[in-house]
Formats: C-alpha cells, structure tokens, sequence
C-alpha cells in the first residue's frame, strides 16, 4: 500500500559486497535469484560490483571469479551500498569508515564491530549526513538475531512509543546446549561436547558459552531501545559494562533443580532503565530458571525470541530464527533494499 | 544508529486528526505526552492542527475544544498528515482520497476500508506521487492487530524474500469467547454473553463472530505479502473472496473433542499463494482446532499472534495487544513519524 513511486533515475545501485563466506554467499545467490523482485520494489536493479575476500585463488561457491577482489578499498570506493558481512574488528572498522566518510550507505551484520564501535561509526554517518546535505547510515538488522526484524521494530514500530524493558534469547548456541540437557536428559559437559560436534559452537566456543555474543547482541539493542531517553547515555552502554555470566558455570544440579519446579533455564539477555548502571540502562546477560508460562521459556533449539515492552503497546513477542546463512541474508537484503532508497533520495 | 539527519526545514509537520473515538483521543493524549521525544526523532515538531468530529457541542476525553470542527474537508487541505481513526467507509474514504490528491500523507487504522478500497486508494496515491514528483502515500500499520508490527514486517523486514504462508489468530473478542469455552469450560452461548457483558464484543458482535474483522486483516496482509508476485493479482483479493467461516456453529461437543485431544480450537485466518484461488492466493478464516505444540495454540485472550513464513527467514512469529486506544495509538504514533518524515523528503 506504500505508492512511494519515484520520478528518480533507474541507473543500477553499485553494491560492494566485503566477504563471501557463509553470508556473504548466501548474499550473492539471493541478489541473484531475487533480482527481479528487488528491481521492482525499488524502481531499479541492484548491481553487485564486486566482493572483497583475502584469497582470490579460493572460488567461493556460487561467488563468480571475476567479482573477486582483495583491493576492498577500490572497492568500497566504486560503490553506492557497502555490505559487510566480513565480521571481525579490522579491516572491517575502517572500510566502513572510508565508505560513510565518501557517502556511501552501509549494511552490515557485524554485532562485534557495532557493539564496540556502532557509536563512533553512527557519528561519522551523521557528520557525513550534514556534510554532504544528504541521508549516510548504517543499517544493521542483520547484526542482532538474524532474519527476526527485531533492530526495526525497536527503531521504527516502537518509534512513538516508549520502551521500558527488552529481554531475550539470542544465542542459539547456548540455547541448544541447554534445551539438550533439559530436555533430554544429556549430562550437562556431554551437551556442551555435542553442541560442538553438531557445529552449533564456534571453534573457539568462548564467545558463545561465556554470554558474549549474547551481550553485543543486547548491548546494541539496549542503545537502540533507550538511547533517545534524557536519562540516558548511550555512549556509556559498552560491552565492558555488561553484567554477564555465562552458561559455564550452570550445573546438572541446577538444571534438575528448575526441572523440578517446572522451570528451564535460559540464558536470558535483558535491558532495562536504571539511573544507577552505567549510562542509565541495566544491562545483563545470566542464566535463569525460568517458569513455563514465560514467553522466552518455551522457545528451543536455535530459535530466538526477544520480548520488548512498551508502555502504550504492552508486550510485543517476536520470534524466529537467530542464526543461519540464508536467515541472516533475509536481513541483508532487507537492509540493502533500505539503503539503497536512502542513496536513491541523495 | 540510523543517522538520517536532515539540512532541511524546521517548520512544523501540520496534522489533522478525522475521528475523536477511543484511538482518537489516545493519539491526541501520546502526541502530547511525548511531544519531545518525537520532535527528537524527526528534527521538526508535529503540530495538531484539528480535530474532526460530527458534534462539536460534545467535549471529548483530553482533546482541546478549540481543536474541534465539523468541517472535515477544510481541515484535510490545511494537513501535511492526514489521520484517520474515524471508522466506517464513507465519509472516511473520500476524505482520504481528498488529502492524497493534494500531496497529504495519511495514516490510517481503518481495516474495513482498507480491505475493501485499499487498491484504490493506493493507485490515487500513485498517481499523486507521479504528478507531484514526490512520495504520497498511506500508512496503515494500525489497521491491522494494533500495536503489533506485522504490516512494516511483511513489507518492509521480509521486502528481500519470499513469504509462502500467512497464519494468525487475528480477533482478539472470538480469542476471548474460544478461551473461556476451553479453558474455563464454560458453555459456549454463556461464553458470548459474557464476552458481549464484558465490552469485548461489538453492539454488533457480528462482525467478531462471523469472521468479518479477521477476514479484513487477512486480506490487507495477503495483499502486501503476495501482491507483488507475478503470479498473483492483489487487486482480486478482495474480502469477497475470502473462504469464510465465524466461531457461531462452534458447540460445546467441538470444544470438548479438541481438548480430549490434546489441542485447542482457534480462529485461524491464513493466506497462502494458490493458483486455483481468486487473485492467485486462497485466504480463509475458519475455526480450526491445533495441536498444543502450534505457535498460535497459546495465544490467551485479547493477544493475537501472526506466523509469517519465508523462503530465507524461516518461520517468524510476532505476538501482542491486538486491540486497544493506546495499543493501536502507538502503531499510529509510528506511522504518523513515517509519514512526516516522507512529508520532510517532498
């Protein structure tokens, strides 16, 4: 029902596209297979003028050789839309830097990089936006619990409204682990060496079991939900100030003991107001028992869900999967499309 | 971190509110509660500039006399955003239509409407946004399941993928009726009254009980899940078309089978591409009953729950307040941003 039709040019939006590993290929199918709906929706088509990787000897599956580039800032600099699916701190801070400072919108999915640095990144958007009289953002839905549009219902459905609380399950990981003990009755360290095998953990499985994936997660939605507030500072909500517990810790004893009054446990990740936490929001990441009726308790496996409370609309549930090559490409794509207009209105 | 500054105009977004019925006066209480927080969001305040209702002799709840007037059409061509909250399909419509033609945004929590002209509507909009040379169009989040961003999900969050199935419970008053049936056992026809007694049904609970309110959300989701495909016609699925079937022949006896079985029955409107069907999607309403382990089992009382699958994403479901002033005023609250905002670009 949106007519937002335009009268604008329908010369290709160039995307630079830094990364090809399980996303970013999963980016490079779905821009193919889907380039006719997205040219529709858009008013134009979509050009991928090249992928960025380390190796150009490695054919990636599905990635055409001839996109394949280790010059990243050439090119960043041709682009219109910068994606970066890379991950990692560097290089992936200062490309999207050099592509903001140019004017080029960016897409990423890197929850690491916005946790520690989406701040710094936001402000030279901004100052790029005055400079050059023109929309320059980032988007980064794909950033938080994949395709579940979670960072657009707190930054635009919620927009009028005021959010007093955003609790979760972010990791997919951790929530495996511990749906397979509870469930299943799979001795606790036995669920963890499983979960691994299955490839449901990092090879390093630290950013997992120790909360910290889960706390960039809630960190970069913390700012999101509460940034606007008077009382808060979103600058002061960092990953450093995260109140955070992994699952590690948790016990055989401790999973029967929920069991047993009908409770589960759940690495639940949550926000929420609190003049005396650094910059006026409370940020943790724990397990807790939780009782069935609660929304997060029965949510399994990978999935996610993250419950946001507002004061006018109440309660909102959203659900769906947290992780995944072609999950978290929905999310870039849907991003993509976004910028792409941003840049269609420069 | 959705830098979108602007080096534009500071000047108030002019708005004009048609209806001052229960959403009415909650939008009117919100824009002034919070006032600073969306003149934060947008870079311009939002300023009221009136208030259309029949009777001006008749205080309304929160809503400044002096805002008040019968005269409609004048108030439309003073409005940079026009708000609909006034119900019924004319003289809301025309007056809609009035605004779009001379370059107004609206915003709109009319479902009957929409499902039965929203076609229309969206090509005067077209048409004003061709002749114009910039963006008309209507926003509708809060016609469908109030507070709960369904809309903006499907057509914006998913707007890279591939939906294949809709599904809700969508009717909070037949949710309310079919819970206390199972749950409390309480007889059927005794469910009703007490639904009716309680304010949760209409004067006319026809529209509940027959499937009429459902089956208009189902149509406007159907349309903007699978209206731009190429195998589908959005303009033949119309309301007439919908496989309709109310909760009134529902007995005790289906009530008691269900939960023998383990399952509970629900109103269920679902929408899924289908050659055979009118427009090329079948969309029903229909009580249906579902296993205990159905996302959309667990839905109690007044909360609606929409699953959208898609190709990439998976399965999403989105649950909370399907009715309400203040639930739907917050879903107006964010399109009204949405629509100044395109106002901002013109």
């Amino acid at each position: 029902m949106s007519a937002v039709a335009t009268t604008e040019t329908t010369a290709p939006v160039r995307i630079a596209l830094l990364g090809a590993g399980t996303v970013g290929s999963a980016v490079v199918r779905l821009l193919t297979e889907r380039r006719d709906r997205c040219t529709a929706a858009l008013g134009r088509p979509l050009e991928l003028v090249g992928v960025a990787v380390r190796d150009t000897s490695r054919s990636r599956d599905g990635v055409p050789d001839e996109l394949l580039t280790t010059d990243a800032e050439a090119l960043v600099d041709a682009a219109d839309v910068v994606v970066e699916v890379m991950g990692g701190l560097e290089p992936a801070r200062g490309l999207i830097e050099r592509a903001l400072r140019a004017g080029a919108q960016v897409v990423t999915a890197n929850k690491q990089l916005i946790a520690r640095h989406g701040m710094e990144l936001d402000a030279v958007a901004r100052a790029a936006t005055v400079e050059l009289g023109r929309p320059v953002a980032v988007d980064l839905e794909a950033a938080v619990v994949a395709a579940v549009p979670v960072i657009s219902v707190v930054s635009e459905a919620l927009a009028g409204d005021e959010i007093t609380a955003v609790r979760g399950v972010v990791n997919g990981s951790t929530n495996y682990v511990l749906d397979l003990a509870a469930r299943e009755g799979v001795p606790f360290a036995d669920a963890v060496r499983q979960a691994g095998e299955l490839g449901y953990l990092e090879a390093d499985p630290t950013e997992d079991l120790e909360g910290i994936d889960a706390a960039a997660k809630i960190v970069i939605l913390a700012r999101l939900a509460f940034g606007a507030r008077p009382d808060v500072d979103p600058a002061r909500i960092t990953l450093e100030g995260v109140d955070r517990t992994g699952i590690a810790g948790v016990t055989d004893a401790d999973i029967a003991a929920a069991t047993e009054r009908g409770e589960v446990v759940k690495l639940v990740a949550s926000a929420r107001p609190d003049a005396s936490a650094p910059g006026g929001v409370a940020v943790r990441v724990a397990p807790e028992p939780l009782p069935a009726q609660d929304p997060l308790a029965g949510v399994r496996g990978g999935t996610n869900a993250v419950e946001i409370e507002a004061v006018s609309a109440g309660p909102l549930l959203l659900r769906g999967a947290g992780a995944g090559g072609d999950e978290t490409a929905s999310a870039v794509l849907a991003d993509l499309l976004r910028a792409a207009r941003r840049h269609g209105r420069a």
